[in-house]
């Protein structure tokens, strides 16, 4: 759901309409940043190896970045021109809205899937191929993401899931929300292991777009997971109703 | 997915079949007892009011621990003899594993949802109501949960509607394993505020539980979210086939 707030927010009525580019005040935008303060967060890059990622990630990383040498595959970056964009984008609603209640909490606000310290959550890359329409998201989910003992959790690989059919609607789609998630769990998957995300664009009508998705071992000989999204493209400078 | 797994594991013949009651020599329950040493995490019962819970929370939780008073609700602590059942349970399953090649990552191992300090990840309780086979659930998502700018991400969504999906199964089917979770977004939540996620067992077919879930404001006017789950419900004495 990472992009598809905001739209959902205008859609749903809940916000006026965007400001078409224009900055809010110079006092707002301070107020604002302050109160991302977590933003510094973002600006460490956490899709690059660290001393936590196991022989298993470093490898695949390896083995993603030689594709990347002739242009057919694209690593994504934790934060970047895309995400940036994003980011300035629900700063902007953020403004707008009255929900700024608990404000010392907020100041603390990190991205779920980047809000553990490294190796105990979420440590994970993207690629992207434009041509297939696909993304592929290497994750090795660390021992504070487990269901039953020894296991990752369902909604840690639900969230992982939401994250890489995301990344992969904006890629297609620019600005996009999520409408359904839709996930069949098949096989548990060990804490710690290193498992691929795979999320591809099967067809767009008009402003749907169905993404499929599926959890496979990296020999991708184990199926653990597959689901199905449906996000709607929406254009933000045009009234929703 | 946290009564899930085990189950699933026979089912798909992962594992062997369990040890109907009898417990593992003392030298691997002592290895087990190491290897879960985040078991203290579990005995303090974080289902009770902390410092971070903000009014609504407190609030709620207040209303619901009265309406125990007549034994029309069952207050769910976080740990207890459902959740002693279930950890014992997956420990044995874990023993006959040889998936404990990272022992010191999972010697952290924390259940997902409480793998955060108090007031920055999901802060909640859950209530039981045995006759309409229905279970509450009031969550505060704090700031290490987000997704947009002032926002609960999708995936932490989907994990409290997993979590309390699957406490709704277990204290209806016994033994089950989630086959599906389909999550229909409406609204996006705001960080730190509290929702309630109320599920229910729709209907018992045979071997199947169909469990149907919303998440909505506390006053319930505003619906944030709602879903179906899938559960199998299994006899972990007899052979699976």
């Amino acid at each position: 759901m990472f992009p598809a707030c905001a739209v959902r927010l205008r859609a749903l009525h809940i916000l006026r309409a965007p400001r078409g580019g224009v900055l809010p005040p110079a006092g707002e935008r301070r107020a604002a940043q302050k109160l991302f303060s977590s933003e510094k967060v973002i600006h460490k890059d956490r899709s690059l190896p660290n001393s936590s990622w196991n022989s298993d990630l470093k490898l695949m990383f390896d083995q993603f970045m030689k594709k990347c040498e002739d242009g057919s595959w694209e690593h994504l970056p934790s934060y970047g021109s895309r995400s940036s964009q994003i980011v300035q984008y629900f700063k902007e609603v953020f403004l707008e809205t009255k929900l700024r209640k608990d404000e010392q909490m907020l100041s603390q606000a990190r991205l779920f899937t980047r809000s553990y310290e490294d190796g105990l959550g979420f440590e994970y890359v993207m690629f992207h191929n434009e041509q297939e329409k696909r993304t592929v998201c290497f994750c090795q989910g660390g021992p504070y993401l487990q269901g039953p003992p020894g296991f990752l959790h369902g909604g840690s690989i639900a969230t992982i899931i939401d994250e890489t059919a995301s990344m992969t609607a904006i890629i297609a789609g620019g600005i996009v929300m999520t409408v359904n998630l839709n996930i069949n769990y098949k096989r548990p998957i060990p804490l710690c292991s290193v498992v691929v995300i795979n999320c591809q664009v099967d067809k767009i009508e008009g402003r749907k777009l169905f993404i499929s998705c599926d959890v496979r071992s990296i020999d991708e000989k184990t199926l653990y997971s597959d689901a199905t999204s449906l996000f709607i493209k929406l254009d933000p400078n045009k009234s929703l109703t």
